[in-house]
């Protein structure tokens, strides 16, 4: 970390960070059309922890690149996040009511608002990643493009994630499958924003897969996490209605495996996951408070 | 055009190289999950008459580009292409059951899957733009995905078109919104299309805003042949439900113009699209024809 403080007072500092560049790349809400540019704004700045761009930040900047190289990066990956929060509360999907306390997208703007501001999201994130931050060499910003639509897709990306996801639904998975939907829906592009840092920061293709690895063991973690938040947290506590996943007879890790069980896999997760940053050899301490904020969050 | 034969030949050819491509970069519809990628070729393959790539193809030829070095970006907007009508087809946006003479995406597939294959192919679009095509160089790609990213966006781009276009359903727009809209809607990507067979070809910059000009002018005229289509045709010649427009009390140009003046301005586009690419000294025929072909197509 570059500057003493607890892991949430890091977190918040990104944030800060993030939100402003996030702020400053979005299209403003009196920009025709104000109803879109209003609904994607609504749902970008709704609150969240900005865990994927400060984990663009801390990999990158532990392997020794400038922060202003790497905020493009990490706020076009907060786009795509917000992006697929936005498509999975639907009604056709998901149908949530509330996302970090507050009235989903489509709640608050409609249906079609909702799935055109997810779209125009995701499509923003790939121009800002091919616009901005011209410091970078070319072939570079490519790759970062590269992996970042690759962890986003529909081959074993975050896309696969929620499609088995929906189809396990009211189904009996086995202990395999549960866990090959978190690494797509959420271990992917987690996995995507630490390789992200690496590759900006001009890392070896040995220390960005290190990272990416690191980055895919914390994300499965942070989803198992989430599923044992999903049965033992109150709503308050949760910014959403818990229980979800139970009443919509879905395939969770603790339901399979307990909540003993789904606890020390996450604990393990992570060891391994800070073990394989420090085998790196910089100053990963971010990197490492990170993954073992992921498991002790409450919300 | 680089063959003797008709128009609808010479589309007809390009169509087959363009599928033939789209077929390579595609995951196959036995690639998890099956049901999705089934879903994305679906509707990738349900019968366009592929326009978008045979203008870059077009446009990139005539400035002395290799077909193989256009072929990526123009299979990358068809995927553009069919996600914003997969997405506008939805029932929270047009809601039509048939597209081509087929049922819809979501009517076929379930709604959830219809949304995922969208953003799938959204976020294919730009893997493809990322990685394929190696021959050219860095920076003219990073500006192709630039161009398309920006064409499809949310500020002056294709999202915005269709915000505005839903916006518009049952209220009185003027000459200048309708306009707009067909601009953002379909202009937008059209342009970029055009524009893009440049990039590639190295145009100077001159050039390539002559060729997008091409494009956004025969994009407004599409939209206006397709708005007097929508009034003048069969659900059999048209392979979607006519009259749906008017039904829906949606802004169309005949609405506003009727059909003679819309017609005239077709027309006037169109010679204008023309002038403007025999201006550049190239043999340009192949775009000509294409512009002439757009407003006398019947479906």
């Amino acid at each position: 970390m570059t500057a003493p403080g607890t892991i949430t007072d890091y977190l918040a500092r990104r944030a800060a960070e993030v939100n402003q560049s996030l702020g400053a790349l979005m299209p403003s809400e009196d920009t025709p059309p104000e109803k879109l540019h209003r609904a994607m704004r609504y749902s970008l700045f709704a609150g969240g922890k900005r865990l994927r761009p400060a984990l663009v930040l801390a990999s990158g900047e532990a392997m020794g690149a400038a922060t202003e190289d790497l905020m493009p990066a990490a706020c076009a990956i907060e786009m795509i996040h917000t992006y697929s929060l936005i498509h999975d509360d639907l009604p056709a999907m998901d149908n949530d009511d509330l996302r970090r306390g507050l009235p989903t997208c489509h709640k608050a703007f409609g249906e079609a608002t909702a799935i055109l501001a997810g779209d125009a999201l995701l499509t923003l994130a790939f121009r800002v990643l091919a616009k901005e931050s011209a410091a970078q060499d070319p072939e570079r910003r490519l790759a970062v493009i590269n992996e970042i639509a690759a962890a986003a897709g529909s081959f074993y990306g975050m896309i696969s994630g929620q499609m088995a996801d929906i189809e396990s639904e009211g189904k009996q998975v086995d202990a395999h499958t549960i866990e090959s939907i978190h690494r797509a829906k959420t271990g992917a592009l987690i996995g995507a924003s630490v390789a992200v840092g690496g590759i900006i920061a001009r890392a070896s293709d040995d220390e960005i897969a290190r990272l990416r690895s690191y980055g895919q063991m914390i994300g499965l973690a942070f989803q198992i996490a989430d599923d044992i938040l999903d049965v033992t947290s109150t709503s308050e506590q949760l910014g959403k209605t818990p229980g979800k996943d139970q009443a919509a007879n879905k395939a969770t890790y603790p339901a399979i495996h307990g909540i003993p069980a789904s606890e020390a896999r996450a604990c393990q997760l992570i060891e391994d996951a800070v073990a394989s940053v420090q085998a790196l050899g910089r100053d990963t301490r971010a990197l490492e408070e990170i993954a073992r904020f992921i498991i002790a969050r409450r919300s």
